[in-house]
């Protein structure tokens, strides 16, 4: 039974029910788990731990690679399973928790996790559970959708718990390239020099006798919830593609551009569907998370090879893309996201990082994480790993959300994810604001000329003329820096905040 | 004459007084000039190019390494030669002009600036004026006291003015090692595994017909100004070498640490002497300045080996060191800026990042740059270079400044330059706060207990406490987080803040 999935024989032994395999999880463990941006996270086992903790009150600090999908964090939550949780997530039950301060979460640079287990600067995962469509016959695990951090938690872990999840196309198999960088002090260089390079093993390489248990699911990753493209995406999207001719026809880029990465997401997505109808050709993707727009763009001719950390589709996307692999699999390649983030990578192929701001202000500070500088929305994830590093960092949003009630374009953002070093080109619906090579007073005027929407445009600039009348590299007036956010707390509407500083000037 | 000093003897007739020179630079011109924390920048050009100016008025687009000495930014900005000037400076006439809006100052990641030349993303610089101790034979640059952005300047500029300055120790070659990354897409690994490997060249090789003029100049660098340990120095030494203590006897370093790297200015350089008299043994360093500290821990027999961009000594050290620089020339190199800082390099080797804190605040994020949240104070240099791909990112500054006029721990900064991902330990002379793996809550709870000074404490938690009912992840009150800095605007003191707060209460 299933040893076409367990090729190790002497794994077969190991194979259980999810039951007996969560009961291996005990109170105040730290497990690492697999899943990233709702692919290839492990299904049955955390069920199943949620089920027993309603029972059985226990509690976990829960590491993975990023987001989980089938509403497993909302389901940990909802049990009270969850102490402590990080990198990443976007379930809203578990946000709820982490805001009100009843879920200690930490919010992390994606490719930093496993760096800093590495070092033991943060605890090792006592246990390990990962996602497979197989284990060979070294008793190597086979991931599914996602790398994300799975290599390294089963590597790190005492014990490690596979979940055979029969829902996913055995075919994966051959699509993973696991790197793991050595241990300092004698760490040799990342020896990546192509997005398409394989510079590692197929399979998760540990000692089989740390599995434990095998579980087997037969269970789908959860669809993405992309939104398909509409006016304002298009428009920034148009915006950027315009830009990007600009850059080929200075001589800055050529017509295949670099290493495009894109931010999770319908604005970025829409992005990337954009460049269908561009003159670029041949264009390579050095991303995290492969949505439908990678799919699109290969099936246009356009995108030659994707390199990722998980694959995420909408539910029609899936279907095509999982039931056709062998179309899709030799341009594509799956890595851990400690190096689809990497930053000695992301500076070395000179990637293209197209991310989205929740909101961004004058002097191009990127706020991507805090509503209103205190709630947590769903974390920095990899942003701030390409855009520090990347040839251009780029962030797009709508510059208004809410029917106009907010403005994304502030004076003063609330909390600040990526500084004004580290944000080249900013880019809403109403246009793209180049900043590289501006001083703060010069990206002021290029956010309030390219960016704001035209209702809030009026009552930016006079703010921004009003502090530079005080003085300052960056002006600001400080008892009015944090109104909008104010008034939007206040009022549920930033208009209050126009509307007041418009009458004080 | 000077034959010793310009090897390639068709050189010679460049030979011309430092005013012909200065001619060369037309208005109009971006100039890029050697130059790195006071130390190495070309002297006698820029002189004579600001008394030029005084008569004949012109303007450039100034880029160096980072800092000059010699008055020499307060030359060109009181003659009115500066338009625009990057990455870095600490001269407060240039300050003035910075903060009133007439000189308009691009703040960088000092790794960055020739990142964004090579790929055009910055104008070339036409004319680079490089201070040297020799020509070589082939017509290459040896550098004087620091490397910063001089070789590739002088690659990118079609025109090289140099000067030979006499006042430096010819023995300063051998000294550098000058690696230029290769160009996207090709570009291949930072072949550097070591703090002391070499990997380029001893010289910066440019074709010779592209050096237009040779100035001979005799003066000293400037010496720094960096203040000798204090009380308050001394116990943020002492909480940082106990914390280096734990970290060993927890077996997550060696008791050698791992290659530090130390900001520029007198709390960074009293944290490294403090070294002196630690138990650990067989230390290295990987950063960009080589101060005082790093000669009294070579002295001490505590230090094998410094990798810096530049060397910036007292008057007292610079006749020691330089006078007897074979005692310590195989325990040294110079680097390019974009290597000493480079993230791939930082990540790979595991630096221990030190940099000084103008504020941070109860969540981790530092402003390094702005007072105020509006007056650039010197840049953000290369903190974030380091902090962002350290093995460890330490933030240090005292608690109060002013008397106690002003808390140095607040509420929220006024200006973020690292953002609470990138920061690992805060140290003031109260306490140290390890703020790994917390969540922001957390990381509060260690600010308030371990870092703020007694007399803002209470207002701090109160602020806190208030805050956390409120709710949030990271819990603030957006009516009163910037209040303390406006109370300093407003009263010239924070204490004003600190009563009203605690009277709302």
């Amino acid at each position: 039974m299933h040893s076409d999935r367990v090729r190790l024989p002497s794994l077969l032994d190991k194979l259980m029910s999810a039951e007996q395999a969560a009961a291996l999880i005990e109170d105040g463990m730290t497990v690492g788990m697999s899943g990233f941006t709702r692919a290839g996270e492990a299904k049955a086992v955390p069920r199943a731990l949620a089920e027993r903790a309603r029972k059985h009150p226990l509690q976990i600090s829960l590491m993975t690679g990023a987001s989980l999908g089938n509403d497993l964090d909302k389901q940990l939550t909802e049990a009270g399973v969850l102490a402590r949780r990080m990198p990443f997530q976007v379930d809203s039950t578990l946000r709820k928790a982490i805001n009100d301060g009843s879920v200690m979460f930490i919010d992390q640079h994606l490719s930093e996790t496993v760096e800093q287990l590495r070092n033991h600067q943060l605890k090792l995962p006592d246990i390990a559970v990962i996602e497979a469509v197989a284990i060979t016959e070294d008793g190597h695990i086979v991931p599914t959708t996602s790398v994300g951090n799975s290599a390294s938690f089963a590597i790190f872990a005492k014990r490690v718990i596979v979940e055979i999840n029969l829902a996913h196309n055995p075919n994966l198999e051959g699509l993973h390239d696991i790197y793991i960088p050595t241990y300092r002090p004698t760490r040799t260089p990342i020896p990546l020099t192509r997005v398409d390079d394989r510079i590692g093993s197929g399979a998760i390489p540990i000692p089989p006798e740390k599995i434990v248990a095998i579980v087997v699911s037969n269970q789908a990753d959860s669809p993405s919830t992309v939104l398909p493209p509409d006016a304002e995406t298009q428009a920034i999207a148009d915006h950027l593609i315009d830009f990007f001719k600009g850059e080929v026809a200075a001589g800055r880029m050529s017509d295949s551009l670099g290493p495009l990465q894109a931010g999770i997401g319908s604005i970025a997505n829409a992005v990337m569907c954009g460049l269908i109808e561009s003159p670029f050709e041949n264009l390579s993707m050095y991303s995290e998370v492969l949505q439908d727009s990678t799919f699109d763009l290969i099936d246009a001719g356009k995108l030659r090879f994707a390199s990722g950390s998980s694959i995420t589709l909408s539910a029609r996307r899936n279907a095509e893309v999982f039931g056709n692999l062998e179309k899709y699999k030799d341009k594509l390649v799956l890595r851990p996201q400690e190096i689809s983030n990497h930053p000695e990578v992301v500076r070395r192929l000179g990637i293209i990082g197209i991310n989205t701001a929740l909101e961004f202000d004058l002097y191009g500070n990127v706020n991507s994480t805090h509503v209103g500088g205190t709630k947590m929305m769903n974390g920095i994830g990899g942003s701030g790993d390409f855009a520090r590093n990347a040839h251009l960092a780029i962030f797009v949003t709508k510059s208004i959300a809410k029917g106009g009630a907010i403005s994304s374009v502030v004076p003063m953002v609330s909390h600040v994810d990526h500084t004004e070093h580290d944000v080249d080109i900013l880019v809403t619906e109403q246009g793209l604001a180049d900043l590289r090579g501006l001083a703060p007073r010069e990206r002021a005027r290029a956010v309030i000329d390219h960016c704001v929407h035209p209702s809030y445009r009026a009552a930016l600039n006079d703010y921004f003329e009003r502090a530079c009348a005080k003085g300052g590299h960056t002006p600001h007036l400080l008892r009015e820096a944090m109104q909008w956010h104010i008034d939007l707390e206040e009022t549920g509407s930033m208009i209050g905040g126009v509307l007041g500083v418009a009458a004080s000037a």
